[in-house]
């Protein structure tokens, strides 16, 4: 199946995506402005569905890499996403013939959709995350033995960096170092992979639940339906908290934004606190000190003022939070997907624990 | 003219190598080892004077990026120096016709000689600084306009990057930013160059000089001649002091080595104090308060114990050093060269001073 973005689709892929990016993947906003832009300049994005993909096509996945905190400061150029695949397609002398989302949660989604719209390439309704996470190599493609290498980084200032690597962590290493070179922030293109393995290692139609979550959530803050019932209908979700914040302690650091977020509890939570141990994204739920969720389950922060989800560079004191967790896929839940991001990759001597939404 | 590096050529060639490296340029010593032992093995390494190139033929400028530091403790794997060079080879689909000496001083002489081993490509004798700059920008090629994109950098260990960028302050930003995340020392080939650019705007006949000088040195050692008469056989050169080191202040940042020497006078110079900055190389000399050189003009330590020149990574307390001036070439000293590579580069609020050798 394939089908087009149109412009009233950009909004609610932006929500469900910030919903997804679990407190990372980077602002949506500044992307949903260009994306609308560029649709009403008449460029074209067409999603194609994982199953529909041809084996031996081959493409690359897309996103940006660096701190959130960066990406509400220092402004994407353009094209510069489409400009770290292309890099990538010249490298390899062959054409791509469609772009993957290298990351669903955030802005990240609709970078891939801008790549599609510059690029003139379907862009597949899947990911390798099912929502973000803060480093590159965390990543079914890749945990599924897609190689990282060679692969791709554009600043948006005229800069490309093409790079072979022999392994994922030096991948990241090297991403990183450049990305931080770069501002903070950056394009990337990465991996090269087939049809046939977006299709098995992919998690699929995420583009297509970022629409529907994205479309559920506004729903709730303009109909006051909700919010918990809007978000299960379409994922399996708990309400993990809801208060309001007393503390953010957060550093970027590294091309990483690092830190722990404090909540009071109020109403049903009232006279408890939960931190949140922050990596870009939300990595572990503490109430009190037990601890209720990890990664690589999701941990969503929404604002209860607007019902709307919020990245991890949003915080701030004061604010008011409902926090929902959504079990990850099973994809990221098998025993060697877990070496990768479970706990035990963050630095965490605990074992990931199921999330139970029930 | 061409001809063939020798063995015996070998030790010279480093020992005026490392003199012109006025301190940086890398440990010359593994390099020299690596070279005898590929040249046991067989292989070849030709040189070509500049003005024999053809016109149109391209090769790329190769060397060492890193701090002095590390060049000891990161030893190279082998043939990093070439998988550079032949990455900017394989992005550009164009065959190189030489091996241009991105830097004369230190170990980065031999590494093109490296390079020329594992290519079976001709060696240029000539090199855009006539001595070693810690900066990548720092160069007559680039000075002159020739572009710094793409440029390519390798780590030894199966990691190799090109990068396209928009001018040679980001080649060096990056460059840097990667060297650094590689370990903090990296092989670079930078920049992709014509026959008639190296002609016109390299510094002639320096690989020549390196082999005459290290002869020169290498006899005065032996024969126990006068080392500064030895010199001013070949280059123009004065005697800036002689002393003892009494404090060496140096660290190692950002793939830089920075920092102060100290050395107390003896015999001529005796109750008085020369301080020496360093960035990689020497680059202000002082005699109490008076600036006696002043960078580009070459800084040179000689070992008083063994006649042989060091690098700043072997300075340490209790050392007797003669300190040599050598003025750099003209190509260096015009202004807009001097904007470059003079005393204001580095931050200094100090005009350039000529360099009186008589």
């Amino acid at each position: 199946m394939t089908w087009d973005i149109d412009q009233d689709s950009v909004d609610p892929i932006a929500i469900g995506a910030t919903l997804l990016g679990t407190g990372g993947g980077g602002d949506a906003h500044l992307a949903r402005l260009h994306l609308g832009d560029l649709l009403r300049r008449g460029k074209r994005v067409q999603v194609i569905s994982a199953d529909d993909l041809d084996d031996d096509d081959i493409g690359c996945a897309v996103s940006g890499m660096g701190a959130p905190t960066v990406s509400i400061e220092k402004l994407p150029a353009g094209d510069e996403i489409w400009q770290a695949a292309r890099s990538l397609q010249d490298r390899i002398h062959q054409q791509f013939g469609f772009i993957a989302i290298g990351e669903i949660g955030g802005g990240n989604a609709i970078e891939a959709l801008i790549a599609g719209a510059y690029s003139d390439l379907p862009v597949v309704d899947a990911d390798p995350m099912g929502r973000a996470f803060p480093e590159l190599q965390m990543d079914t493609f890749m945990i599924n033995g897609v190689k990282p290498s060679p692969f791709a980084l554009a600043d948006g200032f005229g800069s490309t960096a093409v790079m072979h690597v022999p392994d994922p962590a030096s991948a990241e290493r090297f991403g990183r170092a450049l990305t931080t070179a770069m501002g903070g922030s950056a394009a990337l293109a990465l991996p090269i992979i087939r049809g046939d393995e977006v299709n098995r290692f992919g998690i699929h139609n995420t583009l297509s639940l970022c629409w529907n979550l994205g479309k559920a959530i506004r729903d709730t803050a303009h109909q006051h339906n909700d919010l918990m019932e809007s978000i299960r209908e379409y994922v399996p979700a708990c309400l993990l908290f809801f208060g309001k914040i007393v503390d953010v302690d957060r550093r970027t650091t590294g091309s990483f934004a690092k830190g722990v977020v404090t909540i009071d509890g109020l109403e049903d939570f009232s006279a408890s606190r939960m931190t949140i141990d922050i990596q870009n994204e939300f990595l572990i739920a503490r109430q009190g000190t037990e601890i209720v969720a990890t990664v690589p389950d999701l941990i969503c922060a929404i604002d209860a003022e607007d019902s709307m989800p919020i990245g991890t560079e949003s915080l701030r004191y004061g604010l008011r939070l409902h926090i929902v967790g959504i079990p990850a896929s099973a994809k990221l839940k098998t025993r060697s997907a877990l070496d990768t991001v479970g706990p035990s990759a963050f630095g965490y001597d605990m074992d990931y624990q199921t999330l139970h939404t029930r």
